[in-house]
């Protein structure tokens, strides 16, 4: 069977910054076909969605076919806005947003974003992962974190998010070991577990000296010959430690899913298994998809 | 009088990363004339320093001149690598680091700067800062403390330096207003003084949630149209807010310096102010050539 012959009863997108990915989908919900495209959000003009969405699933159109799509592609800079939801809402609140088409075939439904009053905060995307992860587990409460640029934790009851709280944290990381002078100590690739750790428990130890602690990575790699992997893994379990020490009240007393394959995600689950938080690593793309399936779900009614 | 007639009895360089400065001094410690240019370390190889410095001071020249140096240029990037020192130590130790030349008239004597084993930390620069100020405060004991890209907290006593702990904190405030998500909130210029106060205060009271506060500043600016001066003061108030709770086992009831004649000292000092910490706010550029010229002396024994 090749891409020509397959129709999709509807078409599942996650539509990022960088990325893009579509499902050609059954109604029952099986993946019939996948597409990967590099034309993200952040290289689109408005105008540009509709031919980028096209070259990737134009092969699955037979008539007019429902397309549910979440992440920045509902973001001002978008395809077209998708407000954000107030907490405490469900993950999927409905209202989804449509695009605006030339070709009557697509009928695209952008999913929207949750957004949070005090502290202020905001996700787009997400929302649709832990609607995954919550078809997949029923009644399920606790705290969902999801590891990434901007790393998100939330409080999940009843059904609902109640509250969450992002982490420039993976952003951090990348611009300060790029942009200051630690880049003269800190290799792209490289890793020390044991510096890690040490870098993790003198966050979580002592968490107000964090500011303290940056430029003694380029001083002991002066001084004391301290090595890249090493000065790359302690920057790291520095800046996951403050992060894990500012999240305790979401985190503590818990039960905690980590949402993420990758190595990321494995950091977390590792770190939060010494401060006796075990927590359950779930792979994120089955999650995504699941997600979007509940939202096609939601708008059939 | 133009500069052609004037002749050096030695001359004083700042050379630092970007920018060197340069003054004719007579014997006995006054300003003859002087020179800035753009040739910093940064731009430099190390056989463009003798060239870089003949075009500012060559028309001081009358023979053998003495040339003191601090800063970058003694790095091992540098002219010449001159050695750290490591604390407890004067501020200037002496050990002056001859760098070569082709031109004889150029006799240039570059200081080293000071290191530090536990925590690792080192200074290059501002150990001619902390000289200078010592040279007209005369058995002056306390805190010193030098903002900027890395800012630095120096314990003296007795005439010493005893310990030190630089905080990346200015290059933390630039990195994270030019590459992270935060960019699209935070102009380039702008202030909002309440902004600041608050930024200050929520991270002095709560250093260990620093790692929360960030992303709060862009989903304001999406939320509540949280405006771009009031977004880049508070961010500089969080990070200076976090740096002086880590920063407290340095002043905390000691008598306080606060060297640097610009609006970013005065940050500091009205932070301070804030926690009952008194600090004198003194002028950068002439506590440097108290210092070089301090260092002079030395030389000369």
């Amino acid at each position: 069977m090749t891409d020509q012959t397959i129709k999709a009863d509807w078409i599942a997108v996650d539509w990022g910054t960088t990325h893009m990915r579509a499902w050609a989908m059954s109604a029952s919900g099986s993946v019939l076909a996948e597409a990967v495209s590099d034309q993200g959000m952040g290289k689109l003009t408005r105008d540009g969605f509709e031919p980028a969405l096209l070259d990737a699933v134009a092969p699955w159109l037979d008539g007019p076919t429902p397309i549910i799509a979440c992440g920045m592609v509902g973001s001002r800079q978008g395809w077209v806005e998708a407000p954000y939801a107030a907490v405490p809402c469900p993950a999927l609140p409905g209202g989804f947003v449509r695009a605006p088409t030339q070709n009557p075939d697509l009928q695209v439904h952008v999913i929207g974003g949750i957004k949070q009053t005090d502290p202020a905060d905001v996700m787009r995307g997400e929302e649709t992962q832990i609607a995954g992860f919550l078809a997949r587990n029923k009644n399920w409460d606790g705290v969902i974190c999801l590891p990434g640029t901007h790393t998100k934790w939330v409080h999940v009851s009843a059904d609902e998010v109640v509250s969450f709280q992002t982490f420039m944290t993976g952003e951090l990381f990348d611009t300060i070991a790029t942009h200051t002078v630690l880049r003269h100590s800190i290799p792209a690739e490289g890793w020390d577990s044991a510096a890690f750790a040490t870098g993790l428990s003198d966050a979580m130890a002592r968490p107000e000296r964090i500011a303290a602690r940056l430029f003694s990575l380029r001083a002991e790699a002066l001084l004391q010959d301290l090595s890249g992997p090493a000065a790359r893994a302690r920057l790291s379990g520095l800046l996951i430690g403050a992060e894990l020490a500012a999240a305790k009240p979401y985190w503590l007393g818990q039960q905690i899913a980590v949402i993420g394959a990758g190595a990321l995600s494995r950091l977390y689950v590792d770190a939060l298994a010494t401060q006796a938080a075990p927590a359950t690593q779930v792979k994120g793309d089955a999650i995504t998809l699941a997600g979007l399936t509940a939202a096609f779900r939601l708008l059939k009614g």
